[in-house]
């Protein structure tokens, strides 16, 4: 999203290339947030197999909804957006997901790592664009308040 | 997709093995091309912005829906799934799209592009599913209708 | 339909032109259905009108939507669907239907014979696009589906 | 609709006579706008497709809403209404509409011919419906509104 | 409705007048149209039954809902509606119905002759108002229309 | 609904009498409750108009439910209902509700009156199907507890 | 439904015995009437073909919610229901239904004597259950009212 | 909407700009109602403020949904509409409505002033497009119908 | 509930007295149950999070659904409900709840035991009113079967 | 489903009778796992309760829907359908399900054990199908996709 | 919410305390609302009974929605919420609201008074969690703006 | 908006003028949005039309609701809103708009600059909220996303 667009900007120069970073590296998250949890969707076994199969979708919407969000708000501040595979591959701040057949204890204990470290990286972004862009900023802490909701309910399962 | 699951398959294991070698091919260039989609969503300009946008979320709907079609195929035959960032980036029959903002004129062409390699990797797959599972083969047919639909839709719009 | 189009086909010449033509026989043979049964709602007369005149407007939508599958699928494979009315009254196999009010007998047994007939030209269209097409034969073996089971609730009432 | 029915109507047999003329004459011509209305749907191309696919499809289903309530006033006022496939090919005002592929382009063209063509004939029936039925010339009106508003809306695009 | 109101009128005293009396009279056969048909839902018997019953209740719907309009048309012209039982018992145009049950074949026949004398009664105030008021002749056209489509339906089942 | 109808009854005779009595009694109150509120609806004005208009059309609505409900169960245990104009007008329980443009307190007043003469007719109904049929016992239960709920909110607007 | 099982009930031993035994009985009777009603859906044929297939549909969902209900209200109140096929074969109340195509009077005849079967046995329930459980009682009562008017629908066809 | 627009009319020159002037005065009046009526909903206080408050946005809805309707019948004529602000604020019929809060009584006398202007201005307009265009008439005959409910309802407030 | 209200009563004093007195510790059980539902909902944790944390939120809808409708029956006596926090807290009968987080099988425990108690309170009530009031006691009879359908469904997770 | 029916048939008399042959086998098994689903749904106890519960509904409705299907397409190809309480007791390949209440894990090892049979008959009938009515192997096909499905999400509980 | 839960939170522990205690008092503050405005809806009287009655229950849905997400809000960030009802009773915020029938101006007037009142303690919160958490000050904000816009509706009947 | 009025403010004097004179500024830049939209709306001519003309009816109804929050927001802290035609001709920030028909291009060039305009003036009002009313900014900020994505999507189709 470095590259100057031809989507001009309501923001300066300085403040629109902070506020892209931020909304860059949140889609990416986002997206692979939304990959994980399809992944899991499918593999998860266990007794637990319904309820964590059921919950993961939620968390897919959740994951696609704002991921668009995120993109389309770039858009709107000139700056482009990615988030096609390769990208995602290599930046993502999700942690790896082991392939194969998954127990469902595992899955959940999977989930609340990913969240947690989700929402260091979003709340660090929120820190960031306070100064540059509060209307980003505003969306920022939505996908916070969701992604903080889901982690307590999974952690919740883990007790 | 290879690994022998604890999910046991009504099918013997040699069809097995064909036809989850299919379903996890047709899996990931489904998950790439929702990626591709999306991207091109977000990143076209042009007089057709509009157009394209809307037509462009139609794709990423079917790509979505069809995606999980064939990954509940695999796990209900036995075979686990895998569409995790790394494996789509690395395995993935979708043609390179390039980043950034892009004419109107070229997604449409790349789009044509994408639909027509996919759909030839995937009548192959119905030709390899004709003697192993009719079942998937059937699944398989249904994703084909739509993508060639999608196909002569953005074909159209070139002439 | 048998033109060449600027529409490319994932289907063989050969191939898409014997599927072409059982497209474009169905498409006439259901576009002219739905003119025959919706001729029948408005004239039909006798004590059984109302129950005869929802059960023709029930044909006349699947035969729309089916026609319209059908037309969408020639277009899909590279053929120029044909259903103007001029083409419509020179090639349908639908029997004559006589103008002017009908009993309701007269109706149920009308529509018996032209379902007959239709069934036998689509189940031989079926077995031709057995080689030629997967997709096509799907949609053609779904449009039987319902057409027999229509048939059946048709002939019913004769009994 | 010429033939004297068993439904009583609430016309004397003059002005039953002329109103049945009206409706038939725009019965035919709505049947006939819905089928190249639909053959414009499939065949058009160019890179307006989608705008136009679509904006045929709205035309397809006014037409068939206001040939149903045509054909049902003509029933309710005694006269057996004739929409089959001859009667449309033989005594239509629609303008011949070429087979095959359509540009965008010639395709909107011609719904601003047929629908001007469409209006002046139906303009001329609700004058010769006012002394006879005004049931039927409320109808007629409520047409004409809805064409007129098509009319501009596609020639809109020529401009 | 004679009576001057505290509503004033669009429409000058003899305008008024005349127009208060058309909308009154065709209140109360609306009224009793829809009580006579619910007496006919109630008490159908015979092999036609369901289909009776059934065609009765959307009589009583369309019924309702135009006695509301026409009541709702005299309190904007300033003229107090009266559609109280003992005034419906006196002043209707609906013929006499029979107690008790009543075959199918009867009811039908029952109701054709209703339409009929309703219809005729109507087609007179439409008439009167021409002159004195086009917002209410514009309803009791679309009150014709609908009371003569059921009329329609009605007869065809006595043929 | 006295005489001896073709619908078989599953109570004895003694007991089909004195429930079908309660069941009528029911019926015309309930028919002629809607007349009046809808009578009330549209002569109703004063300050209040709104707020009283709005409440009498839900009375209207509970009043047509109940009434369907008593005259089908009458015709479930084999009497024949009436609820014809005549018969309303002779045998309602409903006091005169007097023509012409009413005050909204007036209105207030008599839907309490309305409502409080009825339901003691109810309620001696409930005791006297006490010994010859639950099932209808039940739904006179239904209606009080509506109606003396309507009861109280009416009343509520008079203090 | 006699074994004691580990779910406790508000009612004494000799209270929940006797409820229990009336509503397995209930159970078993409303699951093979939905059972037949779907075969007679299925075989019925003649000129009242559609009318009767329709009908019997709405039986089938009224037999399946009840069916629901009852075996509901019997585990809570702590007993185990039982409407496996052999238990319904044989313990129904429902009479033999003979099997293959069946015409459409002798439909409505079976369904008349199968419903007066039931309705008798459900009467006796009601009464059984009176001093027992006024909860099952009520459930059975809103049964008894929605056969009653089956039974009623049904019978009018007969006459 | 004097000047001869690109857009060919159904009318000859004269009717033409008689109808296009009946609209235009219409769509500006409409307008104003609109934004009359909003202004009212923000400022009106009293203790029948909630009553007011929601009866405006029904007249609000009403308002906007005829301004697009006679805006888009003047295009479909081919004449250009103007709503533009200082079109709006030079040219409409709506009475002077006082800035600031607003006596809940004050509102309810200004709207039926309001409205009686513009009923007026909507009868003479009417009158004007006899000749003219009936398709037009017909559409003021039906904001008519409106303006003049809603006129009763708020007279009947003032009571 | 004790004062006596200016709403007048369907009842005597004597039985709208122990009716009042009914619906009112009803209404605080009802209220309670709803207040401890939702602290179970946001306080537990365990692996059967998930199904808990749902189940609560239907068992608050039902407590909800209730609660207005005691207290409306209450209303319609001519009695006033109090279900205020302080009278909640001193006079309600569900067994105290611990405050802070909560294993999901001690709340399932607790559930039961709440239910246990609360539908024995009822039933007693179900008895209190019989010769008072029986459209309160119809009501209270539909309250104890949804909570005895609860009952069974917490119980059954405890075996 | 062996007598010869009077509906006539699409297919040659030895591929109707081979066809008829495995849509009744395939009629009876749907039945019999919706009779046994039911039986679990309501007998099931466990910690499990609720997923379990909610699950095995979820097999109910689709047992119910696919046997609506191939008992309407034996009807299709004029072969008569029985599933009535005997035949099902005597001809289902669902293996005994025992009575009384039932722990979470016996119901998913039971349910897990059903589809595998079932899923095994169904896969022979697809075949036996495949040379004598590819319509109804279709709708074989379809219902093993879904099977197959449940199949794989109940095991995965067993993992 | 003071104790140290088991769920771990986003925010530091300082942050944490300060937030709960926002959170903890905002929730019993809400639960409090909702008690008083049901029990206002229940025992309003006076002629705006209708208007008061309907818009306290749309308080009572704000209330609601937004306890749950307060409650939910804290549990997200590791505090136990607790809205029981002894602490609701001890350490609302919310005014005496008195028992019995209330007229509807003095309940206008309270309800006045309590959102004045829960609003300047929400504001306070609102400054108090501005350093420490800001996904929960949006929170609390939007909560004030729905607070401040339902003090202004009910202000407005006040004068 | 100047002017004190009588409903009271949750913000102290000089914050409420500050904020009141924002909103006030926001309100009549939305509606004149609107009636500049509705404008373009319907005058709009050239090849793209239709989407144009879809686009345009989308910024409407988000202008409208807007306008509607902003408005009721400016009541809420007691500030009486203006958005008269006069105030809005006389005060908008929306760059004149010329009258009649108009090319699509210059109607996308001119939607974007109006949205740049609107959003600069936005912005500054964000600014000047920030120490005043965060409920406001907090609704100027989401009217500040969606104009801003709406500019991004006009800006988009004029490359």
């Amino acid at each position: 999203m470095a590259e100057k667009g031809p989507i001009t900007s309501p923001l300066g120069d300085s403040e629109r290339d902070i506020t892209a970073k931020s909304l860059q590296g949140t889609l990416v998250d986002l997206v692979d947030l939304h990959l994980v949890a399809k992944q899991a969707h499918w593999n998860v076994v266990g007794s637990d197999f319904r309820s964590v199969h059921l919950q993961l979708d939620e968390l897919v919407s959740s994951a696609r909804e704002f991921a668009d969000s995120v993109a389309e708000r770039a858009a709107a501040i000139g700056a482009s957006p990615d988030a096609r595979a390769n990208t995602v591959a290599e930046s993502s701040g999700v942690p790896e997901f082991e392939s194969g057949w998954r127990r469902d204890s595992d899955v959940i204990a999977a989930m609340v790592e990913v969240l947690d470290k989700l929402i260091r990286r979003l709340r660090a972004r929120i820190d960031e664009t306070d100064k540059t862009d509060q209307v980003t900023q505003d969306l920022l802490i939505s996908i916070a308040a969701k992604l903080e909701e889901a982690h307590w309910m999974w952690q919740a399962k883990t007790l």
